[in-house]
């Protein structure tokens, strides 16, 4: 198991959060809304968020409602954000 | 499309929840939380949901958090709940 990654300040976070557009903070962690044209599109976009999640060892929280997916980043053993969320942030929004 | 479902009165809900057991009234909807042993299975278990209600053209609104999965039934067009809620939770219960 490596170890655990290093907690972002809040300055770092806005830095990083410039180079990942339509994410913002939220309740310390990062949070975008994504909108599909129906329930097929969004769960087949949850799929494979699923796929890259697991092989990045990292997990979304995450809600969907219909066509909508909402989607919280943060790392728990730091409450708060690492170099992981960032990476799985910019993987989620090249698939979207 | 069909007609619109009738909502279920108070008494009707309160009937059919004992048939559904984990299931409890939540906002006015039909509330259950389930929890696996990892993220692997929880979104497992989602994507038999997912085939599951598109089949059903009745969605659930839900949360995934790594191994748990809370779902929430409701049916927009009458406020409430209706058959599709109850045959749908029982249909994800049957996959649990």
């Amino acid at each position: 198991v490596a170890d655990p990654p290093s907690k972002l300040s809040e300055e770092q976070v806005r830095t990083r959060i410039k180079d990942l557009p339509g994410w913002h903070s939220k309740n310390g962690g990062l949070s975008r809304n994504f909108e599909f044209k129906d329930f097929i599109e969004a769960f087949g976009f949850m799929a494979r968020v699923a796929l890259l999640a697991e092989a990045q060892a990292h997990h979304p929280e995450w809600t969907n409602v219909y066509n909508r997916v909402e989607i919280l980043l943060r790392t728990h053993e730091v409450d708060g954000l690492t170099d992981r969320d960032i990476t799985l942030a910019a993987a989620i929004s090249a698939i979207a």
